[in-house]
């Protein structure tokens, strides 16, 4: 019973790490569908969220499962909720590549990335896809150090981001108001899924260790 | 002691009410401070924001604690999880009050909403306000029809959220980019309240009938 138990609890973990490279290539083809105006990504991008959600929903269920019928105590309790909350964070990372799908989808044939501005997207896509894949290893593998690079990261997108406001606010930003509340929604949007990759991979650390990222002064 | 217990999860179920109302005297704070322009009443609502952060972590760890002490089955067991995500909603709208009241002190002494787009703003916070009322309501009563008025509620603040994309890219706008930036990421958070106050709603009604909101028709 009880190694039947410990499977369970292994096959959470590899459903939420599968989960995690499933919202990865989510924000890498909302990402593609914005820079290069494709409305069919967009779409696919959209219609594919379904699969992020009824992913959630099958973790959830089995947590809720083990956790009703194994009554588990201490660490394992605390990686079942922990398990809870890391599908919640996943699901919401899925709709924000939604919803820079559908601020793409809703300017093809233009894009909604004015030219001066696409370096400064494409790095915050990149970032924030980097830092999604960063969280699957941290959950695969439990590593605690993987947090550290994850707040470096989290630096950067705030960086890049005061950058891309300095760019639209300036006198000389000659595109007008539509692109400007384009970039400022797909700025917060990449920042978000920045946030919930760091919430991740406190979520872990503090499984890992019983410490918080702060005590553990990465 | 399982009267003692009862008691316990009793008191969560208050803390949880209590707590809603912070949040919602944040978002009304964030609000005044946002179409007052008072950078006092911002710097508050920010300072404040710390009891909502600990008022989370109090709950948790009592829910925490009666999950590991008490190994409650079906419905206490629902309960208690449902509580942990309840206050990680909770702790997300106080932020979001906080984003409100960072907005207004960033551009005092000027406000950040011009004339035109007050009643919209002024009937976001209004509907956002409320809804946070509406959900104390509900978690205290677990009242399943007052999720159907935030149902209708949420749907209002879907309409003044385009109808503040109307007036900002409509081509007789005169006040530039830096407003319609503001005006568009402060619609964000007030619908991101309101989204979190339906998730809170769904949540009570699922403990209380076992059934999510679209099976009930609402």
């Amino acid at each position: 019973m009880r190694d039947a138990y410990f499977d369970q609890l292994d096959s959470i973990v590899d459903d939420l790490v599968a989960m995690t490279y499933e919202v990865q290539h989510a924000v890498r083809e909302a990402t593609k569908a914005l820079l290069t105006a494709d409305a069919d990504i967009a779409e696919k991008v959209i219609s594919d969220d379904a699969a992020i959600d009824a992913a959630r929903e099958r973790i959830e269920a089995r947590s809720f499962e083990l956790l009703a019928l194994q009554q588990p105590v201490a660490k394992d309790l605390r990686m079942l909720v922990a398990a809870l909350r890391m599908v919640a964070d996943l699901e919401r990372m899925g709709d924000l590549s939604v919803h820079v799908a559908k601020v793409a989808r809703l300017r093809v044939p233009a894009t909604a990335v004015p030219e001066e501005l696409v370096p400064t997207i494409e790095r915050m896509a990149t970032v924030a896809e980097k830092m999604v894949g960063t969280v699957a290893g941290i959950i695969a593998e439990r590593d605690v150090d993987g947090a550290r690079q994850l707040e470096e990261d989290d630096e950067e997108m705030d960086s890049l981001r005061r950058s891309s406001f300095r760019l639209m606010l300036d006198d000389s930003w000659p595109h007008g108001v539509e692109p400007a509340v384009d970039i400022a929604l797909l700025g917060r949007y990449y920042e978000r899924i920045a946030d919930h990759a760091v919430s991740l991979a406190r979520r872990v650390v503090y499984l890992v260790t019983g410490k918080t990222v702060s005590a553990l002064e990465l």
